[in-house]
Formats: structure tokens, C-alpha cells, sequence
């Protein structure tokens, strides 16, 4: 079997530089790559600026296989990233007609009314023997060619243009640089830290070699990747099906999904399929939940709506709880919790409620501790309600509050015990 | 006046590489940076690899007068910054007796329980001679120091900590290395596109040099950045005032702040000064407002709670909409949402009621296009309604749809025409 080639991904653009915006392209052509088997090593971000652009180009060169440049593909005077990368290879570049038309189409279908100028044009302008890559989200085409045993492979900068065109147009330029397959499947699992999750999985991580079993840490949850090298796609998938097995009983409660998008989309996908509907009624989480939920395109099929209850008062009359019982056992309590999510459900006549209520602080609670929180589910059989200790951090804490009520629909839907939960945060 | 130091940022961390996170440290350093007049032409990311690293830092050592690095400070065997920076920098480490006092006290007060391991004191080893920064928002101390005519600044990864110990330990280091002042203030637009915004200040952009204006897209914004140097800060802030006069003389209305957070921060502060409430209720948005709001700490004060009704029938059940309103205008339309936000401003007892209502797509809806809105402000004296249309893009249309609804209530509290938008997108 080939080493494994070694990547750098270049991000170019002032505004990176500036602090305008984080550079999520690299962060989402790393996670793609290490999906293909393909080592990243080095990112770097320069400005648009030719001679610092030379500089960092001739560096990777010395030590990645593949370079793959993010922006400066568009079509004003700043954007100089294939005439740098061509000169650096000793490339021409050439005007692809066929790219031009493609261009003009665009503009013509697209942005209708909106004029297009000449300096769009320039973008057709591509280094000579390369690989075009169209560009059906956007206008400038990307490219990879081969040159001094360096592949290059040359991505505009909008995040949406630069996944889609990976996925699409560098995967398989990609991919044909290997005589095997790489398959990879993600396993998401929620309830249980990465320490503990990897505790429980280290004697596979590191016994396997291919596939291979590697965890990453998200946002309160865990990703595990399982990644198989093979002759086929068969074989490869053939080779990942004994080890997700294991993993599922290993821990097969706290996977919520396999090469799914999201918790929220695994409760959408699982009320979809069987045509439920979720009320739900926030206080602690002010409208995260709601508004993780209708992320999701077509969120309406399964989300009817939601009341936000920011105060006892808004409680009370929203929701119809008696004021007695918000003094008497407090906003954060699991009473309150049940009492919204039974509420939420009622109003709306929906199959499901969830109720969420905590403290997210700074400020300590007048009865509790910051991250302290209770989620409920209202359920036709009758109501759950889980207790939290969500740790510090106003954001982290509303996380992982959304995850939990998420969570909690989950293992109703799939039969599971509801409540249980080993670690809370 | 000296010339402008340059800055390297040299991100640590093997989680980078593999996508599990985006490099915002450098993001939220670039722009502080550039706050005080260094100018970042470098961001490099490398992953827990000593060998790697070092050959990183040889690179930033030729190209950059300041070094800063990001990550890898903490207890665990992978994290190797310090030792590797001291040792290109030919420097030996020390253990810090007063930085492992504070370590071992920082376990004892803020992690009741939780049992400080030994190699927690790992973290008090520094390179000699170094300044030491104290972090008081985790447990790996920072440090700063200057060899080979470079300036190294350590930071530690996490972004909260990152961001803190730049703002209260390096910023003052790096101001001492320049014998002048530098004060910056940030200008919050809203209402118009960038490209509009620097039509408008173009002139301006052009013949300052000292102060300085710089603009910077911002989802949906743009922020304006004054910044000046003089030899003390009363005369830089001498400098900036007739600037930001000028700019409020031609763009007045469109700036909503200054030195301000974000736009639902702004409305925040107009609302609790004069002790107003708002009540909301959303469609298009899914909660998403209400979310914004209620990042803010202390929102109770001024949000006592709203509705997402995502469907006709919860807009009818929650709200009270005549279905028939709904059949015969449409869900998205200025009726129903001026219907809106009058029934959140009622049954929440709220001073003023926003309603948004809209298409987000993908799907073009039934009457209407993709990314058509309406936002409705309801008041003591009346309602105003804003009809959007905010491009493609779900994610962007909500997003920008929250930040329109937010403009009209602050337009209205400071005694603006609220409807008055010159570009919706």
C-alpha cells in the first residue's frame, strides 16, 4: 500500500489576515481529506499579495505531496492566486472559452437584471494542461494539475462553492491519484464525554490499523470516524461493517446516527418518517432549540411552534402555569420543566412537548448553581424529565441544554430509556 | 513614526488539521492586531508535531518581527509549545514556584471535586527570563519574550482563555514596544451593502492615513474601523473625533453603535435604559431572534418571552389570526405579520411586539419567491412593517431577516424613520 501523501491547504485573502472571517475552509477541506486517507500537515493563510503568496507556495511545495489553495479565484485585480500558482509551476495560463460561456450563462440564469462586467471573464483565464473544475455554485472555476511532484488543486473562496466543488470536482480528481478506495462512515454519538467514549474504544483505536477508528471531539458530542482502505468499494465497506458492529455494542445507546448531519436532524428524520410533531417551550435556551430545529428545510412538516417563557410571568400566562408552583419550587425545577413541555404539547396539539428551563448565568440562580438545568418530555404515555449539571459557559450551557432535549426525543423514538444519561455534560 | 511591526500567528494543535474545529483564535488575534496598528501577514497551523513546529517557527522567525502562538500549553504529553519555542529561541525552561501555587489554587477554588493530577504542574515550566502572563480564566499560564529580534507571544488555545489573556496580558506587552499610542474605534452599520457603504466614504478611505478608516463585511454589516496613533491617547482620541463626525454627517442613520457588541447588544441597551420590553413572535426565523436576544446576559430585563409559529394554524391557535386573514393574504404578508407582532406585543403585556414572517426556501414558496420578508414592529402608537427581499441562502435570509426586525426597533427608539432601508440585502 502507497504512504499516505501529506497535504497543506493554503487559505489566501486579506480578509482572513484581518480577522474579517475564521477560516472555515480549511477546517472543512481537513475533515473531507482526512476522510479520503490524505494527512493534512500545515495550513497557512496569506493576504493577496503575489510575492507573499510566491513565498508560501514554494514552502508547501518542500513539504506536501498536494497543495490546495483556498480563494482568490474571483475576478477583481486582488485576485491572483492562479496566475501566482502557474508562474510558481512555470505554467501559462490560457483563455477557456468553454468556461467563458459557461461564465456568461451564469450571470445570464442566475443574477438576473444584474449586469455582468468584463473583469468577470477574467476568471476563464486557467493555467495550461489543468484539470478544469466548473463551478455550478458560483462563477469562478476551479482547477488541479501536476507539476515538480507536487498536485495542486485550486478552490475559490465562499465556503458554499469551496465544499461543494471538493466534494464534487476534487474528490474524484483526487481519488484517481490512489489505486484503492477509501471508504468512511461517521458514527455521532452523544451522552457520554470523549474521554469516557474513547476509554471504552481504545483497545480498537489503536489495534486497527485498516480500518482505522478515530474519535473527534464536537461541541459536546463525539464524531467517530471509521475509515476503510480498499481495492473496492465492496471490499471496503465489506472490511467497515464488522467494526461498526462492535462499536454499536459497545456503546450502541449513545449512537444517535451514522453519516448524519446533526441531532436535530436525526429527531427530524425520526418524527418525519412517521409523520409526528414536537411542541416545545423554552426558557433557559430562549429559542435555540426552535431555531435548531427549523434549520432544517421542511422543519415545518414536523414543527408546529414554540413558545419562548424568558419570565414567570410569560410562564404563567403562556403557558398556563399556576404562579403557586413556579414560587413554591421555582423557574428551575423539574415541575416547571414537565409543566412546559405538557403545555407546549397541549396548545399546539402536537404528538411531542419539550420543556427546557436552567440557569445559563453568568449570574448564580437565586436557588441553584449556573448550569443547572431540567428538560422535560411530554409524551402521550406521560412525561420524562432529565436533570443537568451543564458545567460554565452561558453558550456551552444552551448547547448542551438543546442537545439533552434533543437527545431525550431520541431514545423515545427509538425505544430507548429516556432519562438515562451517564455523564451530563 | 516607526514602521509597522509585522505578526505571525502560529496556531498549535493536531484538532486544527484534522477540521474538528475552525482556527477562530487567529481570526478573533488578526483582529485585534490590526486594532493596534500590527499588521498580520501570516496565519500558520501545524499540528502536537515538535519537529514540524520547530520548522514552522524557523519560517516565522525570518518572515515576522512579532511571533504569536495559539495552543498547546496545557498539561497533556502532546502539548509541547513551550518547550519547543525555548529551545528555537535557544532559551531553557524554569518551573515557575508562584505559577504552580496559582494552578494548584486555581483546582482548589473553581473545580470543587474535580482532583488536580500531577502533570497539571507541568504547565508551570517557562522559558527563562520570559514575562509571564497569569491566566485567570483556565490554568495555562501564558508568557512573552524577545530573542533573536523577534517578539514571541504564547497564548493558550482555548478561545475564551485565547481571546482574555491577548486582551488583559499581551495587548499591554505589545504596547511597549511601540512609543506611541494606538486607539481604535469600531463604527456598526446597518442598512446598506459594503460596496454601497465604501462608495459613500470612498474619499475618505483614501487621503486618511493617520487616522485611519477601514471597513470590514460582517454577515449582513459592516463595521467601520477608525484608528489612530499619536504620542498619547487623548491626542489619538483627538485625532479620531472629527473622523467619526464626518462619517456620522454623511452616514449617520446607517451607524448603530460604537465600540458595540452586536446589533440585538445595541437594542439591548436602548431598551434597558428607559426599562422597555419586547415581545416577539416568528416564523421565517424559527426562534432565532429570540435566541440572538437572549445570548445576551440579563435579557429577562428586557425580554419577557415571544411565539414561533411555524405553521398557519399555530399563527391561529397562539396568536389569534383569522384563519381567513391567513387564506386571503397569504401567511407571508405585511398583514399577517403586522397581526403578529400586535398579538406578541398583547399577550405578552410587552411595550413594543416584533412579528417576521417569510420565506427562507430552499423551496420557493406559494405566492412568492425565495427570500421574501416581511418584519413588523408593533408599538404604543402604531405598527410599521418593512418588506425584505434578502437573496438565497437560508441560513443568510434568516440571519439577516433577525437583523432587520433588530434595526427597526432601534431606528424607532432613537427616533429614526423606521421603515427607511435603501438596499434590503
Amino acid at each position: 500500500m502507497q504512504k499516505p501523501m501529506v497535504a497543506e491547504i493554503i487559505g489566501v485573502g486579506t480578509e482572513l489576515l484581518l480577522g474579517n472571517t475564521a477560516n472555515t475552509d480549511a477546517r472543512d477541506l481537513s475533515e473531507m481529506l482526512s476522510a479520503l486517507g490524505i494527512n493534512v500537515y500545515y495550513h497557512s493563510v496569506v493576504g493577496d499579495n503575489p510575492e507573499r503568496l510566491q513565498g508560501v507556495v514554494n514552502i508547501a511545495k518542500k513539504r506536501a505531496d498536494i497543495i490546495i489553495t483556498t480563494g482568490g479565484l474571483g475576478p477583481t485585480c486582488d485576485d491572483l492566486t492562479k496566475q501566482v500558482l502557474a508562474e510558481s509551476f512555470g505554467l501559462k495560463l490560457y483563455y477557456d472559452e468553454q468556461e467563458a460561456e459557461v461564465i456568461k450563462s451564469f450571470f445570464a440564469r442566475r443574477l438576473r437584471g444584474a449586469k455582468m462586467t468584463e473583469n468577470n471573464l477574467q476568471q476563464a483565464w486557467l493555467p495550461e494542461g489543468c484539470t478544469v473544475f466548473r463551478n455550478d455554485w458560483g462563477t469562478a472555476p476551479g482547477c488541479a494539475f501536476f507539476a515538480e511532484d507536487t498536485h495542486v488543486v485550486m478552490l475559490p473562496g465562499p465556503p458554499r462553492e469551496c465544499r461543494a466543488m471538493f466534494q464534487y470536482c476534487a474528490v474524484p480528481y483526487l481519488k484517481t491519484l490512489s489505486d484503492s478506495e477509501i471508504i468512511s462512515h461517521s458514527l455521532r454519538v452523544f451522552g457520554e464525554g470523549e474521554s469516557s467514549v474513547e476509554d471504552r474504544l481504545r483497545d480498537m483505536m489503536n489495534a486497527l490499523t485498516n480500518p482505522t477508528l478515530a474519535p473527534y471531539a464536537k461541541e459536546g458530542e463525539v464524531m467517530l470516524r471509521v475509515t476503510a482502505k480498499a481495492g473496492s468499494r465492496e471490499e471496503a465497506e465489506e472490511m467497515i461493517a464488522p467494526v461498526i458492529e462492535t462499536v454499536k455494542e459497545r456503546i450502541g445507546e449513545l449512537i444517535y446516527g451514522i453519516d448524519v448531519e446533526s441531532l436535530e436532524q436525526c429527531v427530524f428524520d425520526l418524527l418525519s418518517a412517521r409523520s409526528l410533531t414536537l411542541a416545545t417551550a423554552e426558557s433557559i435556551t430562549g429559542g435555540m432549540l426552535s431555531k435548531r430545529l427549523t434549520d432544517i428545510p421542511g422543519a415545518s412538516n414536523v414543527f408546529p411552534g414554540g413558545f419562548v417563557t424568558y419570565s414567570n410571568e410569560s410562564k404563567n400566562k403562556l403557558l398556563g402555569i399556576p404562579m403557586e408552583l413556579i414560587e413554591e419550587k421555582g423557574a428551575v425545577s423539574q415541575e416547571v420543566a414537565v409543566k412546559m413541555a405538557e403545555s407546549a404539547r397541549e396548545l399546539l396539539g402536537a404528538d411531542f412537548g419539550i420543556g427546557i428551563t436552567g440557569y445559563a448565568g453568568p449570574n448564580v440562580g437565586e436557588k441553584g448553581d449556573v448550569g443547572v438545568a431540567f428538560a422535560a418530555l411530554a409524551t402521550e404515555t406521560g412525561s420524562f424529565v432529565r436533570e443537568m449539571r451543564l458545567g460554565m459557559g452561558r453558550e456551552r450551557i444552551r448547547t448542551m441544554a438543546v442537545n439533552n432535549c434533543l437527545d431525550m426525543l431520541r431514545r423515545y423514538l427509538t425505544g430507548l430509556d429516556v432519562v438515562k444519561m451517564k455523564h451530563f455534560n
